[in-house]
C-alpha cells in the first residue's frame, strides 16, 4: 500500500523492537499510524507484520517528506531510535517537514538533559515536545507497556487518548499519567531502570546464597521462585527467573542457566541513576551495588586469576564448614524474608501498590522504612535479614546489594552516627574533604 | 613596600588558608614571590606573616597588573582560589597582563575537565597551563605538601626546582613529580580525596564498633589509635584520631568528641571520584559508601525519626546480646586487622610504601589483592574482618564502608558470578537495562 489517501492521527520513527511493536499496539487500538525508518525493510518488515496480525491501520513511508506529511496536524510523532546522537539527527530530518504545534515524542531510554535541550531547540520553530519513558520491554510495547511522558502538557493532551489505550491496563486504569514538565518522563524512567538494576542484582544473591550455601539445585530453586511468585514477592522479575531455571539446554546437560557467562552487560541508565544520586546527595547504594558487580562481572579472567591466587587462602573451606551446618528450609525463608521488602518493587509487583498506600496515608513520607506498616514488617523480618548476610559473610559468598541495603537501613535508622569523628578529623585537617 | 624593585621569581593570587601558606613556604626556601588577592586585606596579612615567620623575599601587590608585572618571564603564576567560576574570572583579570611563553598553574581541587578546558583557552593566547593537585591541607602548604601537577611539561620545568624545595621531603626524595598531560594532575588529586573519605568512613566505623559494640571509652580509645600508630596503621588520619579522642570539652564534662554534632559536610571531590569511577566501569564501592553516609549524616532530623519509629523493634535489645558476649581484647584486635589494609592507604601511611613496591614488583598488576604479600596478608586477616562485620550486623551497627569492600574482595576473588542469572534476565525481556 505504501502512502495513505486519509491522514494518520499519529507517526512512530524507528522501526526496531521497539518502535515496531509500539506501532503495532497503537494500529491495534484503533489509531491509524504511519512508520517510517532509516533503512526500509524494517518498514517493509512492520507493515507485513500489520497485515498478518490483523489488518491493522498502519500505513509505511520511505522519506521523511512522505512519513510527516500523511499525519494529521497538529502532527504527533512518536521516535523509538537509539538514544543520543541518532535522536537529534532523526528529530533534524523530521522537523524539517513539520510545523509550529506538530510535536515529536522521543519514547528511547534518553538522559533527560538531552530531552531538556531537545525542548529548547524544537521549541524555536513552534515545535512541541515530550521525553516519554517505554517500560514493559518487547512485550510491553506491544500489549500494553507503562509511559512516562513528561514535556509539553499540550502535547500530552493531544494524544492523551492514544496513550491510555495503548499503555498497560490494570485495576486502577491504564498505565500512563503525566509525569511534569521537562525531561521529567525520562528522569523517572532512568530512576526505574536503576530500581530494575538493584531488584536483579538482590535475586541473584538470593540465588548464589541458595544455590552455593544452601546448595539447591536449578529444579529445587524453580519451585521456590514459582512458590515465591505466588505471594507477597509476585512479581515479573520473579517469575521470568522461576521459568529460567528450568530452561533445558539444548546442546548438553542439565539447564541453560548453568551455561550461561557470568558477564553481565548494561545500556547507560544505570550508571546514570548512581551519578545523578550522588548528584543529588542521594544515597542510592543498592543501585550503585548492582552497577559495580555489573563492572565486577565484566572482568571475568582477573577474577578467575584472583580465585586462583587467594584459593590456597582457606576461603574453600570455609564455605565448607559453613555449609555443613545449614538448616535448608531455614535458609530458604530467611533469603525470602530477606529479599521480600527489597526485591519486590519492580514491574508488576504487587509490592508496588503497598508503596502506593503509604504514600497516600502520608504524602510527606520521609522514607519508606519509617511508614508505620513497612516499619513493622521490616522489625519482623529484620533478624532473617542479618542471618542471611551473616551467613553469606562468613561463607565468603558476596551479597553486595543486600548488605548495602542493610548498611542503608541501619545508617537511616541512627539517630546517632560515628559522623562526628569524620567531622572531626575535617577540622583538624583542613575541611577541602 | 609593596611593589618590589627587582623582579619575583613566582608569583601567587588567592591569599586564603592553603595561598598564604604556600606562598609563606616558597619564599622561607628564598624564592623571591609576588602575592596578589582580590580582597587586599589579605595581602597585608600575608605581608605581616612573611616578616614575622622570618623576613621572607615575599612583595604584596594590589592588581593583577602590579602583580603581574612584579614577576620575571617566563611568568609563572600560582592561583589559589575557590575552584570553578573564579578561576575562570582570575584566568580573566592576570591573563590579560600575561604574554606567551608564561604560565598559569591552578592549585585548587578542580574538576579535571575544567582544567582542559582552561589549557585550550589559554593556549590561544600562548599562555601554558597546568592543573596541580595540593595535599596536605593548611600545614602541608605551609611546610611541605604533596604536589600533583599536570599539563604543561615546558610550564613544570620552569618550576621544577621551586617544587622539589617547598614539596613534602621523604626518604625517596620530595613529593612531587610530573603526572602527565591535561588534566591529570587534577584527576589524581580527585582520586586522592576520593580515597581519603574511604579511609575517613572505615575508621569511624572501626570507632562506632569498638565503642557500641566493644563499649570502649575515648580515653580507652585514644590509647588504641596511639597504640595501631605505632605499627603497620601508622598514618596522619590515625594519630590525629588518637588525638581527636584526647581533646577537653572547654565547656563541660567529658571530651569534645561527643559534643560535635554527627553531620559530615563536603566538598565536591568525593562525589566526583564516585561518578568518575561509575563513568570509566570501575567499581569504588568503599568511596561510595562514603559519600552515601556523608549524605545521610545531613538526614539527622529524619535518622531521628526513624529511630523513634523503629525503636520498639527489639533492635536495641540485639545490640544488647551481642555486647554482652564480646570478648573486648579479641574485638580491638580484630578490628585492627579489618581495618589494616583498608584503613592505611592515606597521607603519611607506611601503608603507602608497601603499594609502591608491589608495583615495583608487577607493573601490570591487576589489583593489590593478588599481588603475593598482600594476598598473603589478606587470606591470614579476613577471618577477623569477617567476625567484626558479622558482629556489626547483628548488632545492628551499620559498617557500609567495611561491608562493602569485604563485598568487593568476595566479588572480585570469584571465578563464577551470579551474573549469569542476572544475564539471562535481561535476555528474557529485553537487553536495554
Ligand atoms: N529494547 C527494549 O526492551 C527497550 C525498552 C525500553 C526502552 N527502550 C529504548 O527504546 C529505544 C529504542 O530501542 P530499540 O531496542 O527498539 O532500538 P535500538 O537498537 O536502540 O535502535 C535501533 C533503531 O535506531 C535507529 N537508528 C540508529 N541510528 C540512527 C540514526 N543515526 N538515524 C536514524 N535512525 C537511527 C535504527 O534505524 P536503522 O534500522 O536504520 O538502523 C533502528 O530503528 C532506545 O532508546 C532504547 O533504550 C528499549
Ligand atoms: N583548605 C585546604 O585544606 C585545601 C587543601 C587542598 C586544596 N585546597 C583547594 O585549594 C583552593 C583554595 O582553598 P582555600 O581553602 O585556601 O580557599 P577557598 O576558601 O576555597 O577560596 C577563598 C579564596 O578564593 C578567592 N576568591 C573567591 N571567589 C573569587 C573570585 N570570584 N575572584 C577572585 N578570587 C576569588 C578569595 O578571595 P577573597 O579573599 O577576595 O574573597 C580567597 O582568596 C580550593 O580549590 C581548595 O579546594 C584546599
Amino acid at each position: 500500500m505504501e502512502a495513505s489517501i486519509v491522514l494518520s492521527r499519529i507517526g512512530l520513527a524507528g522501526l526496531a523492537v521497539m518502535g515496531q511493536n509500539l506501532a503495532l499496539n497503537i494500529a491495534e487500538k484503533g489509531f491509524p499510524i504511519s512508520v517510517y525508518n532509516r533503512t526500509a525493510s524494517k518498514v517493509d518488515e512492520t507493515i507485513h507484520r500489520a497485515h498478518n496480525e490483523g489488518q491493522f491501520p498502519l500505513s509505511g513511508h520511505y522519506t521523511p517528506r512522505d512519513f510527516v506529511l500523511s499525519i494529521q496536524r497538529p502532527r504527533s510523532v512518536i521516535i523509538l531510535v537509539k538514544a543520543g546522537a541518532p535522536v537529534d539527527q532523526t528529530i533534524a530530518a523530521l522537523s524539517e517537514h513539520m510545523e509550529a504545534g506538530d510535536c515529536i515524542i522521543d519514547g528511547g531510554n534518553e538522559w533527560y538533559q538531552n530531552t531538556e535541550r531537545r525542548i529548547h531547540e524544537v521549541n524555536e520553530k513552534g515545535i512541541l515536545y515530550l521525553g516519554m519513558g517505554v517500560s514493559g520491554g518487547e512485550e510491553g510495547a506491544r500489549h500494553g507497556p507503562s509511559l512516562m511522558p513528561g514535556g509539553s502538557f499540550e502535547a500530552y493532551n493531544n494524544i492523551k487518548d492514544i496513550l491510555q489505550k495503548v499503555a498497560a491496563q490494570v485495576e486502577d486504569g491504564p498505565c500512563v499519567t503525566y509525569i511534569g514538565e521537562g525531561g521529567s518522563g525520562n528522569f523517572v524512567k532512568m530512576v526505574h531502570n536503576g530500581i530494575e538494576y538493584g531488584d536483579m542484582q538482590l535475586i541473584s544473591e538470593a540465588y548464589d546464597v541458595l544455590k552455593n550455601v544452601g546448595g539447591l539445585s536449578n529444579a529445587e530453586l524453580a519451585e521456590i521462585f514459582t512458590e515465591w511468585n505466588k505471594g507477597e514477592l509476585e512479581s515479573f522479575l520473579i517469575e521470568i527467573t522461576s521459568d529460567i531455571f528450568r530452561v533445558k539446554d539444548d546442546h548438553g546437560e542439565g539447564e541453560l542457566v548453568d551455561k550461561i557467562l557470568d558477564k553481565t552487560g548494561m545500556k547507560g541508565t544505570g550508571k546514570w541513576t548512581v551519578q545523578q544520586a550522588a548528584e543529588l546527595s542521594v544515597a542510592a547504594p543498592t543501585i550503585a551495588a548492582s552497577l559495580d558487580c555489573r563492572y565486577l562481572s565484566g572482568l571475568k579472567e582477573e577474577r578467575e586469576s584472583a580465585a586462583e591466587v587467594l584459593k590456597e587462602a582457606g576461603l574453600k573451606e570455609e564455605v565448607g564448614s559453613v555449609k555443613s551446618g545449614i538448616d535448608k528450609k531455614r535458609l530458604i525463608d530467611d533469603v525470602r524474608q530477606a529479599l521480600i521488602w527489597k526485591g519486590g518493587c519492580i514491574i508488576r509487583a504487587v509490592f508496588l501498590d503497598r508503596i502506593k498506600k503509604a504514600y497516600q496515608r502520608n504524602p510527606n513520607l520521609a522514607s519508606l522504612v519509617v511508614d508505620p506498616e513497612f516499619a513493622r514488617e521490616m522489625v519482623q523480618r529484620q533478624a532473617a535479614w542479618r542471618r542471611v548476610v551473616g551467613l553469606a559473610i562468613s561463607a565468603g559468598i558476596s551479597t553486595p546489594g543486600m548488605c548495602a541495603s542493610l548498611a542503608y537501613f541501619d545508617t537511616y535508622r541512627r539517630a546517632r552516627l560515628p559522623a562526628n569523628l569524620v567531622q572531626a578529623q575535617r577540622d583538624l585537617f583542613g575541611t577541602y574533604l
